[in-house]
Parts: structure tokens; sequence; C-alpha cells
């Protein structure tokens, strides 16, 4: 399998590659995702759950609302584990990645956001980098985004956490 | 130089990558970019391109409508050759793509927007992979988009442009 794989969804689904990506986890996936709004995808998690795997995933709070909830909701549903947060500075900045680091050891990263207009109507790209380095550097992000998320659960964002502002 | 190297914006400055990559051009660097919106990296372009580098850029031209017209003035400023484009399915689909290609030998590619929000307030990555292969394949990719693009001279996308329907 070589180190780098790239994916454009002109003529390959991303969905696919993250699917078969999530399949073949056997120990942990930390995601952090713009958007997320595909049921597909989600399943996938859930089944990786289910199989003992740990899922964390980390959502931007700051803008498509609406979709935002439906992805709680479904989240919630598969007892998935998530946190919410915004950008650096506050309202309005956004947690942008559409990034997800497999059993420490893959990456799936690029302009892709994990909804049904990425891979249906737009043109993309997705990365796929088996390295453990580059996982470990990606899984540094995700804990730092993690430890700065709230829980929804919460009646507000935290104290001092940048999206309240 | 690593082949692979990740720059998260929480603690690096991924416009000073670019920077960097576009100041060692020679030959060409085409990118692919659903926004632009930083003067410093059109300049670094054109600093490259009146080196004698060839450089092309695909723009998005389905929604960010002020933006991409102060972008389209920026790039006629300096000379810089761009075309226009939607996504795959017509209006509203997005050329969602923010990568660049680098003498055909490095990529820069992630979540990154070329934009002052993405460099000072969002969390983005941006990776940076040294490989021809790879370059390859996003050339391939930049390629399709550029005949697909119409240039902006046009009164209209041409006949059959997706971003028309």
């Amino acid at each position: 399998m070589q180190q780098v794989e790239v994916i454009f969804a002109r003529s390959q689904s991303p969905a696919e590659a993250l699917e078969n990506l999530i399949s073949a986890a056997t120990v942990s996936i930390v995601a952090a995702l713009y958007r997320l709004a595909n049921a597909r995808l989600v399943l996938a998690l859930n089944a990786a759950r289910q199989r003992g795997a740990s899922i964390r995933l980390c959502l931007n709070y700051n803008d498509h609302y609406e979709e935002n909830r439906a992805a709680q909701a479904m989240l919630r549903e598969h007892s998935i584990a998530f946190r919410l947060l915004g950008g650096r500075t506050g309202s309005g900045s956004k947690m942008h990645h559409k990034f997800a680091v497999i059993d420490g050891s893959a990456v799936a990263v690029g302009s892709y956001n994990w909804t049904l207009e990425s891979e249906q109507r737009n043109y993309e790209n997705l990365v796929l980098l088996r390295s453990p380095l580059v996982a470990a550097a990606f899984t540094e992000e995700f804990e730092a985004l993690w430890k700065e998320g709230w829980t929804p659960e919460d009646a507000a964002p935290p104290e001092g956490a940048h999206a309240r502002s």
C-alpha cells in the first residue's frame, strides 16, 4: 500500500475511501470536522465503535447551525463521543479542519468536507497519508482541539471557550 | 527536507509556508483555489512570474462573489493567468480545492483557503507533499479544471460550462 494516496471527487468516491479506512480501524479514530452531513460515514464510525474502537470527534460550531444540530443528533443516537468548538478568535471564526486519524497510523485530509455536497457536487480532494509520524502530528492537533471543545450537554460553552465570545 | 510536512494555523503561518514554496519555484506554479483573498500570496506569485515561472490559477466562481471580483482584479493587475469555474453539477456546486503544485514536484493541500480568515482566525491545516508522483496527480486534476474553466474576459461562461446552468 502506498504511503500517499490521492482521491479526487471528479472520478472517485471520497466517502467510499473514508468508509474503507474507518472499516479497517481496530483501535481508535479521531476526526476534526468542519462539517458532518453524511449518514453513511456516521454509520461506518458507529460500526467501528461497536467493534470496540474508540471514536472521538470535534465539530465546528460557528455556522451551518441546522446541519450541526442534525449531526449532533446522529452522533448521540449512535453514542459517538464528540465536542464542539469554533476557531481561534471567537465568534465567526471556524474550526475548519476536515481530517481523521485512524489507529494512530493513517490520516485522511484535504478539501473534502464530510457532506453530500462535497461527495456529489463539488470538485474536491482527499489525501490519505499512511505514516505514524504524520498521524502523530494530527493527533496532537486533535487533542488540543478536544481540550478546547465543550460537550453539547453543557448549557453553554465552558468559561473561556473562544466560541462563546 | 522531509517528504511530508504539516503546518497548523494554531502555531505556524501557512501563508509563510506557501510564500516560501512559491519563492522557491523556478518553472511553474498551478493552483486551484476555492478562495483567494491574501494580497501577500498574490505578490509572491507575481514575483515568481517575474522570475520567469509560468503561473496559472483556477478559481471557484460560485460564491463569495465580491471577494472573487477583488481576486480577479488583483490577478489582472499582476498579469497572472487564471480561469473561473464552478463545481461538478452547476450552480451552487463548488470548485472547492485549495491546492498548489510547485515545479511539478511539490504540492500544498489541506483545509487552508488562501484568505486572511484562514490565516488569522480559523483552525486550519496545510500539508506539503514533496513527491513528483503526487504532484503529477494534482497537475492532472488541475489541467482538467483548467480545460473546463473560462477566462473572465468572456462575457459569460462558455457554452456548456457547468457554472452557467
